[in-house]
């Protein structure tokens, strides 16, 4: 398999694929590339492994098979290795977990163009009513999955599952901004932090020297 | 089970939550409040059924489990009657299917807001850039399901798929709107017109005296 992602600093949906072909346990290959980079742009303009895609990230290839968008890809690699490795087994708890990655897929908008993915940045921002509005949305969701469903391990659903590789470009977001949380979200955020792939990935980050000063993550999925 | 969902007319959520609801062969008892109507508010107010989700729709209610999203409902439903139901059964197929969901999930807001789904009636607009460039995905997109993978129907991956499910309120879009479409286009939308679901859906929406002047359909999942 081959994964296509972004920048590791500024790809937040490359995070949630590249989460999520680890999760899985297969083995795979991946290809960084820079956004609106040379190599991008070659890429789109061939028509290659992009195409499928429209040019976005990430890009997941199985042979022939492509899958584009992170979360179809998080649910063919659980197709093939079983849905347990991604989802709670609780109904209850994995219902609650489907519908909080589906509304992390398509929603917060307003927090996602406010606050983009930075890994390396540590800044200030003013933050608009709407964008706080996710915020509290998002802390709430938390604070119910942790309360409800967490009672196995420190991560939303307890043991480390998709509803994690969703929100884990969102503690990376209150990170980077400052954004002042309550005692149990930031316990959450450094399990996650501490996390083996995340600490790989933000190592990555860090050592990248590509910058763009202006980039709406938004826009990718 | 018990479905809460928008008005007929105009929740496109709501229709893609109850389709994947009829998929599913299980019974359900539905429920539709107003879109802003006093019901809808009487209810946000109570934070009863539907606090889980903010306020939106669709949601399904399993006994105590509960799901929002149409997306999480569909997979919570394929969790329980099996994924053959709503996926493609062959690897390439079922990995388009799943992304061009995901992709419908997350994107075409410019079609969205441009063309907001409004089953009754047949009006003029004009069609900004950005959304003529969403309709042009998506006819590519259902050009290759039909191309590659729809030999064994007149549905995108053949038979009647998650992906029509989720691709039927552009279909209502592009009649409502009076878009012109290719033959093969044409034909798709017939057929998914002409399903027996779609007519019990589209007739109880026309029958509907609600009225709403302003509805942006993109900020419901």
């Amino acid at each position: 398999m081959k994964l296509i992602i972004g920048n590791k600093n500024y790809s937040s949906w490359s995070l949630r694929g590249w989460l999520a072909a680890k999760q899985s346990g297969l083995s795979f290959e991946e290809l960084t590339v820079h956004i609106d980079g040379d190599d991008w742009q070659a890429m789109k303009a061939q028509g290659g492994e992009f195409q499928p895609s429209a040019g976005k990230v990430p890009v997941l290839w199985d042979g022939d098979v492509v899958v584009w968008d992170s979360l179809a890809i998080l649910e063919y690699l659980a197709d093939k290795v079983g849905r347990d490795r991604f989802w709670p087994k609780d109904d209850a708890a994995r219902g609650m977990a489907r519908a909080m990655v589906a509304e992390m897929h398509s929603s917060y908008l307003p927090l996602r163009r406010n606050c983009p993915m930075n890994i390396r940045a540590r800044v200030a921002v003013d933050l608009t009513d709407d964008c706080k509005a996710n915020i509290v949305r998002i802390l709430g969701l938390w604070a119910e999955a942790r309360a409800r469903f967490g009672k196995g391990g420190p991560f939303l659903f307890g043991t480390f599952s998709a509803a994690d590789i969703f929100y884990a470009p969102i503690a990376s977001r209150f990170i980077t901004y400052g954004i002042g949380v309550p005692g149990f979200a930031q316990a959450y955020m450094q399990a996650l932090w501490e996390h083996d792939w995340m600490q790989q990935w933000v190592e990555a980050a860090m050592a990248e020297e590509w910058t763009i000063s202006q980039f709406e993550v938004g826009s990718q999925s």
